[in-house]
């Protein structure tokens, strides 16, 4: 039996304050390449899912973004432009609308544009099996096995146990995939060390698939207006009215995330499933996760010279060239300067030609307060 | 009784490459502002000397200096051009034959370029005091009283002792000076937790007194070449042949301190005398202590923007715009962009065009082995 198409969809948004100066209003994390492999984190997921898919990917992103996209996916990708951003719900159905004209039985799945995957093979391997149980009808998310008691993450909470030793579920149905009694939105860590402890627990990296019909119906269960206006915008597509229709509509939709507007309700009803990860996960979420990310997972990435016989362990992606003494640091330069460390314990640096950012790692958190304040303060183009 | 003229010297050589790169080769520390008071360390040296002085102070810098120092002066001082450094005796030594050649009772004081004095009331009573000692025909040091057991400094022993808790002499002579019985380079911990404790020694900050004649025969007694080409030198002053002299001369001079040269033998045969000093003083050899100057003695310098209520003390000097959140640390920017920093405990950044310095300031020290990298390896337009 031949299986459904496949069409990944990927909703490109966020600004991700927390990798600011690197990240900018114009220049958001999915545009950037920050582990130093020469693509884009937008670039490496349409690379990842292009060839699983059985159709163009379709992105979906913010007006603003829209030519900065197709420059770097060519005609990689189907590109929808969203008039204002209205959170991940509007622009995954938005997608989901587009896939169901041209076939209401096609699976798609839903991706972020700015996660890093550690293993491709695996990740192709996990895909293949949430397509198998979304052509069951079911809305399927893919479980990251936690590491450990991040409280940076929401969870995914299954009915059978898994064993958090070999972190693969104990009792996977046919298809893998396990009942899910409830998505968890971030826990405090005594919590987190709860979760990890009972092996039910996986994190949420907001990945779902399911056929485009099974979502849009569900979703007009959920919100009915909000299916009802991605569908009229789909409908649209190719008329001389198609970009009036948007400018309308879409304003008019619900600003919300999949998590709250399908896969929270969906779950409390049995109708949500997940399926194990076998591939590690990042997403990159701050200068620490990135700093963990370099040494742990990209040691081949950037260098930089230690002075005499130390134990310096200084990382260096861009152009700018580092020297560095009794240094645990990673350094991101933009400009041609020499950049030289002393002494350092657990600090980014990230030189550009405008903005200097010097941060302790185990504060990268609190680099959202500091990006407040220039929005509120200024001088606007810093951001 | 009138006294004899007083002429002031300052020999100002040093790179002070553990304030690179605020400091360079072309602009050494004694030509900056470190503290961001509008005047040079040299100029701040000379403003200060100048209102006790019966002439102008005799500057002695080397001929790669001459111009910006006679820019940054102008015809405050006499600036003698070295050909080559040969260390502070030839400097010291040529200008005390200038001044003798005009009145061999003149008494000469030597004062470093470079250093930081906190109390300009004090300092002129205790360079009064200190030129009664000289007239009395004695080489004289000013002696700091030491605020803790620094390592970074050498230290000058006094026959009798003073009292810890006032700071001050025991049993001054009839002048304020108390003879020295030894100088001492820098010692490890325990020996100046020892030195303080005795209540016996002072920092040695290299200020040193003596009429011209005294100090040159002195230096006839000791090293009679390094004596005799330094006197050759001056009376040729104005001679056709002077250039030619220097050239010839000069090189061959003996490359010495004065601690080692004078200081020291003199101190075994019971010559010096130390004038306790009443005002603070500061070497500022390194980030570390220039932090400490900034946050301690110029609580007025520099200002950053903190973020929120928290307990950030970030100092901001030069161009640049701080933004800082929990954050105690230092910022030396002459380019004019935004520079953030989270969590930072103990950092100095130097913000300049082609090179950024970030450094813990506990391993301040570590800085010269840096720099001494960048000496082998380059680039040398760093330096």
């Amino acid at each position: 039996m031949a299986s459904a198409p496949f069409i990944p969809v990927i909703p490109a948004g966020g600004a991700g304050t927390r990798l600011w100066p690197l990240s900018r209003r114009r220049r958001p994390k999915f545009l950037l390449d920050p582990t130093g492999v020469g693509r884009s984190l937008l670039q490496q997921t349409v690379d990842r899912l292009g060839p699983l898919a059985d159709g163009r990917p379709i992105v979906v992103t913010g007006a603003g973004h829209t030519a900065e996209v197709g420059e770097q996916l060519g005609g990689a990708a189907c590109v929808l432009s969203e008039p204002e951003p209205r959170n991940s719900m509007p622009a995954i159905a938005w997608a989901a609308a587009v896939v169901e004209r041209e076939d209401p039985d096609a699976v798609i799945g839903s991706f972020a544009a700015d996660h890093l995957i550690g293993d491709e093979e695996a990740f192709a391997e996990t895909v293949t099996a949430a397509r198998r149980a979304a052509e069951a009808g079911h809305l399927v998310t893919l479980g990251i096995s936690p590491t450990h008691p991040a409280t940076g993450f929401g969870y995914v909470e299954c009915a059978s146990g898994y064993e958090p030793a070999v972190g693969r579920p104990g009792t996977p149905s046919a298809d893998g995939a396990l009942p899910v009694t409830r998505f968890v939105e971030k826990p405090d860590p005594e919590r987190a060390r709860q979760f990890l402890a009972s092996g039910r627990f996986f994190w949420n990296a907001g990945m779902f698939l399911a056929r485009a019909r099974v979502l849009l119906d569900a979703l007009a269960e959920q919100l009915p207006p909000l299916a009802a206006g991605v569908r009229e915008i789909a409908a649209a597509h190719g008329s001389p009215e198609y970009e009036q229709l948007i400018a309308r509509v879409w304003p008019r939709l619900t600003a919300i995330a999949i998590d709250h507007a399908l896969a929270e309700p969906l779950a409390a009803d049995g109708r949500v499933v997940v399926v194990p990860a076998g591939f590690a996960w990042d997403d990159v979420g701050d200068f620490a996760a990135l700093a963990r990310q370099l040494r742990e997972e990209h040691p081949e990435a950037g260098g930089a010279r230690s002075v005499g016989t130390d134990d310096s362990d200084a990382r260096a992606l861009g152009t700018a060239t580092v020297q560095a003494i009794s240094s645990r640091a990673t350094v991101y330069g933009s400009t041609h300067r020499h950049i030289a460390l002393v002494g350092l314990e657990g600090i980014s640096v990230v030189d550009t030609e405008d903005v200097l950012l010097v941060l302790a790692d185990d504060r990268a958190q609190d680099l959202t307060a500091l990006v407040r304040d220039l929005e509120r303060t200024g001088p606007e183009h810093l951001l």
